[in-house]
């Protein structure tokens, strides 16, 4: 055949699937501009990844334990397409408590916590089903539901309840078609960690409509300010609970691609969900069998033994380097007129509400992102890529010193741009 | 609320994605029972791992990429959904040729050669189209398909031409909503290799009906006894193929997750899928960071180095450890009265035939192999697992001595069974 013949092959379209998997993020931060001949170099508060700055930093236990585990070449093989039964039972042993208790057989390893809320989502939802996910949000939740004709429906984080949800909302957006009530906690963008009681009020909820809750706690126990996280699951005998968690948050490795499903059912309701996890994750086959050989190095270290200690010692040092840089954003943002500040409890993010009626040629929290980044070289995400307006999401992972140049050209640009 | 309301909480049920997803090789062998009280150690030549037995590892370029690349802590963040620049290119450096180029931007990374398939089927076919897979093939096609309500039809593998695809029953499946050829090679259950000529054949069919082809070439190399492995898209400039590899098979690695599509298009007909297949990495966010680091160091080691000279050792010992296998394999298992081999000319399989007009008490295949695992301690999995009555196949990555071990089981068993 002679490449002439070619005219006639048609040109193949894209699958509706791929069609509708769009990340909303994506499409406003390419149509950002970046400055030409930026006048000071570009610090980038924009991306939740507390390893950009080589200021924090996995634990040595797990870099030792990927180095011993290599060189063994004992995990190189084929594992179990949900995970290992050393790293589901480590994952249980972690993160089961006496009123929600684990086990392996409740464990579902996947490929990053990305992976563990594709499957958390589409496990249960069939297209035209809907869940609830709140607003503002971390964008996953819109662009897995879209990608397969799963609706969604919001219900408000209200910045004045420091980001508590609005559960009368919440409970108004349930119907017949409800598969799950989405939550995060810590949240992100908003760095905002559910008390004891608003949890409780969450689950009301859904024990009042019968809606089982899909628990996003990727973000758990990195709280601040003497904020307790408290994982919802632990708070309910009744409510059926789908945790998601991973490893990439809180042992500082996002790239590494590990995250897990943890099914804690109720009554038997969730018995053929847990089925349907372990039968999904045999087509992408879970994550990575050399860092899963870590896992119980990391999640279950002997008591009293060196590797606890030197973990426990990784941990206060990583959050309280955290917290620290909260406070430090709390207290110096809080000081520049034009922005209101919610206080940071969790994670290694903050919300900056714009406040316009002090500012001048501001139109939104884009123009607002956009004119930072090109005139102070400044870059942090606006609240549309959350679903928000009139907000921007700071992450102040960096260290204290970026976070004081960044934070004084912010003062800088507000006070250019005050009325 | 107390738990005594549990009774009206209703049972979740998967959702249809989840129901229809189900892997016919887990089905047919979790029926099959183990020997309760085996008199001889159990063998397996069952799974297509050449990491089980510890007669084969990976590269130490490889193993010393990945601890020189963990201690430094600079591959522990985010990266690109689709892979890294750097992995990307090295991707397409090595696997591209003069005609069918590619660059950094033709490569997506997925979680494995599992999770690169997945793509390559979904970015191009919706609920209803129809792609051609082989029959025997590896199952993942048709739990691919199956899940999200693609059509399968089938061309046969003839074991008489050793396991070339019957062309003329491959066209006559195409119809208007065949969105793929699927074509793998080497083979996975065959373990043969097809000639240049035959390549030309199946494009012959592709380019007259206009189809595209997706390539699962995870075993390209992999050949023995003077075979050569063509990639096809070499042998085409105007059929568009999609080429799925990994480092798995090759590198001895199947458990670290790292593979990737390969665009290769032709008159830009797949620009919008390439653009689908980025879109689609960005749900499940590709592969393992510390991975990907180490693709450069073993795809494109610098010419004349130490590291390009081990590489070429580890691959010699590999393949010619397998190719005695094959040889081994075929001169032991074709003395024995009952079966037909088919001699393997690449990947770690042979199928063989099995001769019911020899043997008493064999049922089929199934029958066949659970006996031989009962009386034997010798696992091979039938060729119903590959869509294939009558045959079984064996892997013999194994060391030699385990395998003169189990096909000497194997002649005792045809023999005990010989009408």
């Amino acid at each position: 055949m002679s490449s002439s013949d070619s005219a006639v092959w048609h040109t193949m379209y894209p699958s509706e699937l791929a069609n509708t998997t769009s990340n909303p993020i994506r499409k406003i931060v390419d149509n950002i501009k970046m400055p030409q001949n930026p006048v000071k170099p570009i610090i980038r508060l924009s991306l939740g990844d507390p390893t950009v700055f080589g200021n924090l930093s996995c634990p040595d236990v797990l870099t030792d334990a990927i180095i011993r585990n290599v060189k063994s070449h004992n995990h190189n093989g084929y594992i179990h397409s949900a995970g290992t039964e050393a790293a589901r039972a480590a994952i249980a042993a972690r993160y089961g408590s006496v009123d929600a208790p684990l086990t392996k057989d409740d464990v579902i390893i996947a490929s990053g916590g990305s992976g563990a809320l594709d499957m958390a989502i589409t496990g249960i939802c069939n297209p035209g089903d809907n869940i609830l996910i709140p607003r503002p949000a971390f964008s996953l939740y819109q662009v897995i539901a879209d990608a397969h004709n799963i609706h969604v429906r919001y219900y408000d984080l209200l910045p004045e309840k420091n980001w508590e949800a609005d559960l009368v909302g919440m409970a108004s957006q349930i119907d017949s078609r409800t598969q799950a009530i989405v939550i995060n906690n810590p949240s992100n963008p908003c760095g905002s960690v559910f008390s004891k009681e608003h949890l409780r009020g969450i689950l009301k909820v859904a024990e009042t409509h019968r809606v089982p809750i899909i628990a996003d706690e990727i973000y758990g126990d990195m709280t601040y300010g003497g904020t307790t996280f408290f994982p919802i699951a632990s708070l309910t005998t009744t409510v059926p609970v789908v945790s998601v968690s991973g490893l990439a948050k809180q042992f500082c490795i996002p790239g590494w691609r590990v995250g897990w499903i943890a099914v804690h059912d109720r009554h038997d309701i969730l018995k053929d969900i847990r089925t349907a996890y372990f039968k999904l994750s045999t087509i992408v086959l879970g994550a990575n069998s050399l860092v899963q050989s870590a896992i119980p190095d990391i999640l279950t270290p002997a008591p009293g033994s060196e590797e606890e200690k030197s973990l426990a010692a990784f941990k206060t040092k990583y959050y309280s380097t955290l917290e620290a840089n909260a406070q430090f954003t709390l207290d110096t943002l809080q000081t520049i007129p034009g922005l209101h500040v919610v206080v940071p409890q969790g994670a290694m993010y903050v919300m900056c509400g714009i406040d316009r009626t002090l500012l001048a040629d501001i139109a939104d929290d884009l123009d607002f992102t956009q004119k930072l980044l090109l005139e102070e070289g400044v870059f942090v995400l606006p609240g549309q890529c959350f679903n928000i307006p009139n907000f921007f999401r700071v992450v102040f992972s960096a260290p204290q010193d970026k976070l004081a140049e960044a934070y004084e050209r912010i003062r800088v640009f507000c006070q250019r741009h005050s009325k």
